[in-house]
């Protein structure tokens, strides 16, 4: 954290019309200029303006260019930085890193620009996680957890509740002090009604993981059935296109296949599977073995059947687990005869709007839109289910009469696992793990 | 190419920490004002100034961005532009587009902005081309090619032997305007070097193409050999990572499978490719069938078998096609009885260094470093075929005595197909069938 050298990376996805290269650390400018050819020195240029020229290797152009300048404490990281859009080459790119890192620039390790701006102050970790989150966001459903974390929303709610607990450790505290005079400060009705309202909160949190964590990752559905029953068609027709290879020969989808598509504010990830059936080709068990992986791995479960199937062969789900039954070929058949089931035609697309509804309505988002927090990281998860513990714990010790120091130790340790979701409390370990989760560039 | 309206795309990728939205057209910077919310109205910015806000959808926020203010003429375009930078994600791209769409704005059509660019006389054809393969550049030697042809070099050449067959025209035509005279102005010797010179410059580019496409496309290389021998552990190998799917099962590999990879400064396109042998399985016939295609498609062949082979079935290659012989598992036998095979172990990476080397001597890139003009483009290599057609027509005339008008005729010809490449004879349908190949945003 203290190294400020100057870090260089591409800022956008290579393989558009443009790319973004992303530079920050003071000296940035001067660095850049070496290479740089333009009307003016890029040195002499004033913040957030914009200035076209050449990135020269020598006397060899490598691009066209235009870079933007941003003074200290004017830019993201709260550095001097700079932006150059380039064309959008893989190949340029990786040449104009080559030359400023000849330059003394390094490339950025993953998520080291938002450290930077953790470090200055400019955001809180669970604001800079909620920037990761906003990048990988494909759904309104996935943006709106993102954009109400990044914006402080969740920070304010984790602040309030680690005050409600200093407010109990203070009282206990109190109590603590005057210990040999053998006084109760503390109301013990009190303190319980406070324990028991902040673990409600944490609970809820806790609990929207399920929906958030969803959400934030795509809604897993793991498309199952019988052999030949038209799971890869349905995929194809749900996805829009022709990534699986379809053919009538039985057994032919070996591999499991995801594609990910987006239905009104939610994305789904749906995982077509080989075929369920008895085999002794090796080839098809590796498939099935995946099949039955992906079928514990799926918030739904889609199975699929003929209108002449006789019996289900329904797989084991947990409670948490929806199962959609789904007829398909109602283009040859027209028997009715399940309850609950949709019916469909995954050749002629008769019955998949009503399929695309049921799958939607598997997700609960109410509490969401109303403006609550939803948690979608798997480390506040954690950190919210230590607090939970903790706070449990102290409630059970103030019913059996516990001393205050181990009741008071219990909250602290609650406080300390809300802490560290915000950053409050943390360490360079846990610092270091997250933001190489994060991408090059951000 | 008469309407100015509002056009806007990604002109970067998506996927990275920010993506960048480009706007385009007289009145860009009122309409991002609309639904833009910052310190003050973007309207009053300077050119080349960049501002801090957030997009709105009312009283929603979409995003955090930071607009980049581009006024007439200092753009691409030529015209009013913006730039937004946002959160790298594909559903806030979708939104701010939205929003954009809503106040006015239409989604650019493929090379929109660049065809805009042409028509403002900034670029010529062949360089707004170039401009499209500099993006797609993905070594040195195809950035080298689309560098020359973006700055100008091809289209002074191009400018020069266009003069050359204009003088010669202008020869026939005054002995055209004598002809009752029955006087020879025009030297036949001198007009026959002239037309023979150019043709020999048309003939060279037009050679340079099978080496400049190769570059541009990335060459093909086709992965070939009996079953199980390991092409796909070779393949694996050569990339770098696990995406052919390996298994002992002798005809494991059905699909072809393409991945690239650059060595040193060309870029390699190998095609995996289903075992070469006899079958009555319908899915493996296929998997054949693809295999023969990927032969006929690729530059080099490489034919790969074990050391206890007996018999090579070579596949039949053309003139231009490069075969290489490869043996592989000398970790399993050291025998070494053929003549100029590369003796391999996929699995141990021995001799893969011996095997990149002979890969790469399979292109011939002495003249474009030597700064020659190297021809990419299947367009252009159309017209300059054209162009040596009508030359060598004229020639044939020429030695026949043909009369000046049909001998002009052909030349005009040729001067036109020449024109055509950087678009200073050109129809609207030639336009946009060049811009629709262009990726959207540029």
């Amino acid at each position: 954290m203290q190294s400020r050298d100057i870090i260089v990376a591409p800022a956008t996805a290579l393989g558009g019309a443009i790319a973004v290269i992303r530079m920050s650390g003071e000296g940035s400018i001067a660095l850049c200029n070496r290479i740089f050819k333009g009307r003016k020195p890029l040195t002499e240029a004033a913040s957030h303006t914009i200035h076209y020229g050449t990135i020269c290797d020598g006397e060899r152009v490598v691009d066209d260019v235009v870079v933007a300048i941003f003074r200290a404490p004017h830019s993201y990281t709260g550095e001097e930085s700079i932006e150059i859009s380039i064309h959008g080459s893989r190949y340029i790119a990786s040449e104009v890193i080559r030359l400023l890192c000849g330059q003394g620039a390094r490339m950025a390790e993953a998520g080291e620009f938002s450290q930077r701006a953790l470090a200055a102050g400019r955001i809180d970790l669970s604001q800079a996680e909620a920037v990761a989150d906003l990048i990988a966001s494909e759904s309104r459903a996935a943006h709106a957890i993102a954009a109400t974390q990044m914006r402080g929303g969740y920070s304010t709610l984790l602040d309030s509740l680690r005050e409600e607990l200093l407010a109990v450790t203070s009282l206990l505290e109190l109590e603590l002090d005057f210990s040999e005079e053998d006084v109760e400060f503390a109301d013990r009705k009190r303190l319980e009604q406070m324990l028991t309202k902040t673990d409600g909160v944490v609970t809820r949190l806790m609990e929207s993981f399920r929906v958030g964590n969803a959400i934030r990752e795509g809604v897993a559905v793991a498309i199952v059935g019988r052999p030949n029953v038209g799971k890869s068609t349905l995929l194809n027709r749900l996805v829009g296109d022709d990534r699986a290879m379809v053919s009538d020969i039985a057994g032919t989808t070996r591999d499991t296949i995801e594609e990910s598509v987006v239905i009104d504010d939610i994305r789904f990830r749906f995982v077509d599977t080989a075929g369920l059936h008895d085999t002794e080709d090796r080839l098809e068990k590796m498939g099935i073995e995946r099949t039955e992986r992906a079928i514990r791995e799926a918030q739904v479960v889609l199975y699929m059947m003929e209108p002449t199937q006789a019996e289900l062969e329904l797989p084991k789900l947990d409670a948490e687990q929806t199962l959609l039954l789904v007829v398909n070929k109602i283009d040859i058949s027209t028997e009715r005869n399940i309850e609950d089931a949709i019916y469909i035609s995954a050749r002629e697309g008769e019955g998949i709007d009503a399929l695309r509804r049921a799958l939607r309505n598997t997700v609960d988002t109410e509490g969401l839109y109303r403006g609550e927090v939803v948690v979608s990281n798997m480390r506040h998860f954690e950190a919210l289910s230590r607090a939970h513990h903790d706070i449990e714990a102290a409630l059970r010790a103030l019913e059996s009469g516990i001393s205050e120091e181990l009741l008071a130790e219990d909250i602290r340790s609650a406080i300390t696992a809300l802490a560290e979701i915000t950053g409050h409390i943390t360490s360079d370990d846990i610092l270091r793990n997250i933001f190489s989760h994060f991408c090059i560039g951000k």
